[in-house]
C-alpha cells in the first residue's frame, strides 16, 4: 500500500488521505465555512503558485520542503500586509504517478509550516495535470490602522530590513552543487540550507510592530475603525495626519526586486548603502565579491520584510528585534534606486526590477 | 504589438495588461485587503483547479469561455454552500508563448461571468509553467441559517434539482464531433452549445429559496444568530427542532455523482426516477437511449443544484422556479441509490460514484 500512486487510488482516495490534514468540521462539501476575520479587522487574500521544475525541484526539495515553502511564501505575503493567518486553500494538480506518501508529505509539510499559527487548511481540489501545480490561496485579518502597502513610501522614510539577505539563494547553491562548500561543518552548512528549504514568514515581528507603534504613534492606535472601511484600510484618507506611515513588501522575488517596486509603487526613489545590508557572515569566504552580492541582491526567497518607515520608529524597532534587522538605506525624491558603498571599495550601481523577472 | 506572447512581455508586462481586470484599489500589493462578510453573514472559500487538455482545449473552448467556466464552476460551488460571492482570485501558470491577447480574454471571459454579481478579481499571480493551468478561489457570504450542506439529507426528504442535465456534455460532442447532430438547426444547435461553454451558476435560486423558506419555516429565520458561529453554520446544532433542514451540491461532476455523494455524506440512500429527470428535449433523437442516459448521468458541467427538501418546500419550490426545475426521487434509509423507471422500460441500475472520477 505505500507504493501506491496516485492514479490506483483516485481523486476520491486521495482526498480521503488528505482528510487527517483538514478540520472534520469544514471540510467535505462545495465550499468550507471558514474562520471571519474577527470583528474590525479587515479580510486579506493572496494566491501563489508553485510549479515544479520551476519552483521547486527533487533534486534540492522533499515533498514536505514543497509544502513548507508554498505555505511559507503565501504566509510571508499575509506578514507583508500587516495581517495574521486565519485558513489556506490548496489547489494541487498532478500526474497520476505520483506516489500517494510524496501528496501526504506535502500535506504534512504545509501543516508544520502552518501550525505555530494554528491555521487550518479548509479545503482545495485535486485534479490530473502533466505537471504538478500546487496553488495555495492564504486569508489573514488585519486592523485597517495596520495595513501596511507597497505605495506609501515617503521622502524621509529609512528602508528597513527583518533579516539576512542571501542565505536561501546560498542554500540552494549548496543543495545543486556537491563542490559547491564542501569545507563548511555541517554547523555552517545547516542554517544555509534550512534558509532554503524552511524559511520562516517574518509574522512574528508584526507584534512587537504594533507595539512600538502604540508606543511612539498613539493617534493610530486610537484612530477608531470605520464602520464601513474601505478597501485600502481605514487610514488611507486625504487627511494627511491620519496617513499611516506603513510601508512593507516581502523579499520573495529578492531584495533589490522589493525595494525598487515599493519606489516604484510609491513614486520615489532610494539610496542603499551597501554595507548596511545583513548577510549571513559566511557568504564572503564561500563565493566572488560580484557573486555573493548577486545573491544577496536578487538571489530571492529569503521571505525577510522589507519596510519603509519613519526614522524614529525603525531605530526603535532594530534595537528590539534581536537577530539581523537593519536599517539599509532611505528613501528619496528621485526616481532611482541607487545602491552606493561608502567604504568606496565598489562603485554605485543601480538595482533594477528586470532581473527578479525570468519567469518565463 | 497585438502578436505578442507572455515571453515578450515578462510577469510585470502581463500584471500590467491585466490591472484593467481588477479594482485598482485592491490590487498591488503583496496581498489584497478584500470586502468582509456583511455582520451575521459567514465566509464561504472555493477553489477549482483547470488544465488545459484536461478541462479545457482549444478545439472547443476559446479563451473567453475557458475564463467563463472557470468562474462558472467556483460559483457554482459557492451557490451549492448557499452562499453569495464577494470575489475571487487567480492562480494562472502558462507557456512562455501563450499569446498575450489570449490571457486577455481569459480574463474577459471571467469578467464577463462575475459582472451580474457585481464580483471582483482582487488577485493572483502569474508564472511560468509548461501547461497552462487557471486555479480560482472564490470567496462569498452566508447567513449561518442559510448554510447547504452533503451531510444533511434525512429521509422522506425529496431530490430535488434545478434543471436539465445532459446539455452541456451534449453541447461538448456538438463541438467535438462535426458528423454528430449535423442535421439539427442553428436554433437548436445553440442551447447545447451555450450549456457546455458559458454555464450559467445557479446563484439566482437562492433568493427564492430563501423567501420559500421564510414563509414556510419561519423558525429558521426568526432564530436569532449566534453571537460565534460555528463553522458548521449555526443551526448545525443537537438540538432537532434547530436543525437546517437544507441539503445541496452542484452537479459539476455529474448527476449520478451528486446524488452518490450527497448519499454518501448523510449516510442515506436514494430512490430517482428516470422519467422525472429533466433533460434537454432534443437528447433523444440524437443517439441511444444508453448514450442518452449516460450522457445525462455522468456528462457533468451542467452546474446545476441538487438539493434534498422536505415535500412541501420542494413543492413550493418547483411551483415558483420556472424553468426546468423537477422532484426527481426520494431519500431511503439505505445505502444505495437506485435509478428506477417507473414505466418498465429501463431495468433498475444503482448508481455510483466511481465514473465520476476518472481525472488520473
Amino acid at each position: 500500500m505505500t507504493n501506491d500512486v496516485v492514479r490506483d487510488i483516485g481523486e476520491q482516495g486521495v482526498l480521503k488521505r488528505l482528510q487527517r490534514f483538514c478540520p472534520s468540521d469544514i471540510v467535505g462539501d462545495d465550499a468550507a465555512v471558514m474562520p471571519n476575520p474577527e470583528p474590525g479587522q479587515l479580510l486579506v487574500v493572496t494566491t501563489d503558485v508553485l510549479v515544479d521544475g520551476i519552483h521547486f525541484s527533487d533534486r534540492t526539495t522533499s515533498a514536505e520542503d514543497v509544502g513548507w515553502r508554498a505555505v511559507a511564501a503565501n504566509l510571508s505575503d499575509l506578514a507583508a500586509m500587516g495581517s495574521s493567518p486565519l485558513g489556506i486553500t490548496v489547489g494541487l494538480s498532478l500526474p497520476g504517478n505520483v506516489a500517494v506518501s510524496w501528496v501526504e508529505r506535502l500535506y504534512q509539510g504545509m501543516s508544520e509550516c502552518l501550525q505555530p499559527y494554528n491555521t487550518p487548511i479548509v479545503g482545495g481540489d485535486v485534479c490530473y495535470s502533466p505537471v504538478i501545480t500546487v496553488s495555495i490561496t492564504a486569508f489573514g485579518q488585519v486592523l485597517p490602522q495596520h495595513v501596511m502597502r507597497r505605495s506609501h513610501a515617503k521622502v524621509g522614510d529609512v528602508i528597513l530590513v527583518t533579516g539576512v539577505h542571501g542565505g536561501s539563494r546560498v542554500g540552494l547553491e549548496l543543495l545543486l552543487n556537491s563542490e559547491f562548500g564542501k569545507d563548511l561543518s555541517d554547523k555552517e552548512r545547516s542554517p544555509l540550507i534550512q534558509a532554503h528549504q524552511r524559511p520562516q514568514p517574518r509574522l512574528d515581528v508584526l507584534p512587537q510592530l504594533w507595539e512600538i507603534i502604540a508606543s511612539q504613534f498613539p493617534i493610530l492606535n486610537n484612530n477608531p475603525v470605520p464602520d464601513q472601511p474601505n478597501h485600502q484600510g481605514g487610514f488611507c484618507t486625504n487627511d494627511s495626519q491620519k496617513k499611516v506611515p506603513l510601508t512593507a513588501m516581502d523579499s520573495s522575488d529578492g531584495l533589490a526586486d522589493a525595494i525598487a517596486q515599493i519606489c516604484r509603487a510609491s513614486g520615489v526613489g532610494a539610496v542603499v548603502e551597501r554595507n548596511a545590508i545583513p548577510i549571513p557572515s559566511i557568504l564572503p569566504q564561500l563565493a566572488s565579491p560580484a557573486q555573493v552580492w548577486d545573491w544577496v541582491l536578487y538571489g530571492g526567497e529569503d521571505f525577510e520584510l522589507v519596510l519603509c518607515l519613519p526614522e524614529p520608529l525603525a531605530q526603535v524597532f532594530v534595537e528590539k528585534l534581536a537577530a539581523g534587522s537593519a536599517i539599509i538605506g532611505y528613501i528619496t525624491s528621485g526616481t532611482e534606486v541607487c545602491l552606493k558603498d561608502s567604504t568606496g571599495m565598489y562603485a554605485d550601481e543601480l538595482l533594477t526590477l528586470s532581473r527578479g523577472f525570468q519567469h518565463f
